[in-house]
């Protein structure tokens, strides 16, 4: 069951620039920061709010590390602009088993590690009027920040 | 200042067809229904998760109601997908414009009319790194819900 707004994911070129935009333009200070081999990024989780189920919303702000990364083709093709949207869950691999029994294409066989040890998979945009579509199960005791590079 | 995630807001050519998609794969259910003349557009509410500032955060379907709104020149150049992110505060007016003495074009001269009766502006994405950014403050007593037409 999806309980709340995990994060909005947006693409930028440069994210040390990215980060300090929304500092100064809104106050929102970095959370976490990590980098993600194996999707190809290099990434800042601003928290800005905590959410009734026990989570939190936050932005992640994505740079890409190398060009064949999902997110470097995406800003390519795009421009910088929101890249993803995530729901957080208990039960990641519940609700992917059972969206994908609807017909909706996940795109992993298991979920992956997403931020701060989280795990998340994807669903497919083209099945979900086009919007890129994650769910999230955070680590047990996540949420205390932290920068892990 | 801004202390929640208030709404993604999802562009569709279908706004019956894209409820009953959140509907049937996530289980969310529309909180609020309205139409919003001026911004021409049909919109369906969806609450995901209370805030802990004591609002709520939102997906909210638009789909447009006449060829010369925004979202419907968005939506024929982009595509179906997310058009914009929304960000709550107890005051736009005082956040507006402080906003805008930082160099950020911000798009009415005064706030405008939202959903449930909330007061809103807009600021260029130009400046914001590509992403359509609203800022909200809520109607005193929203998030009720109810169907307003």
């Amino acid at each position: 069951m999806l309980t709340r707004i995990d994060h909005i994911g947006i693409a930028c070129f440069d994210l040390d620039k990215t980060v300090e935009f929304y500092r100064s333009t809104y106050g929102f200070e970095v959370f976490h920061t990590e980098v993600n081999e194996e999707q190809g990024v290099r990434e800042a989780m601003l928290k800005i709010n905590e959410t009734s189920d026990g989570g939190a919303s936050y932005l992640q702000l994505l740079e890409p590390t190398r060009e064949d990364s999902t997110v470097a083709k995406w800003l390519a093709k795009n421009g910088e602009g929101v890249h993803h949207i995530a729901f957080g869950t208990a039960d990641v691999d519940g609700d992917a088993a059972d969206i994908r029994s609807k017909g909706v294409r996940v795109l992993y066989d298991e979920p992956r590690r997403g931020s701060m040890g989280s795990r998340i998979t994807f669903l497919h945009p083209k099945d979900c009027g086009g919007v890129l579509t994650e769910l999230v199960t955070a680590a047990p005791g996540a949420g205390h920040g932290g920068t892990h590079e």
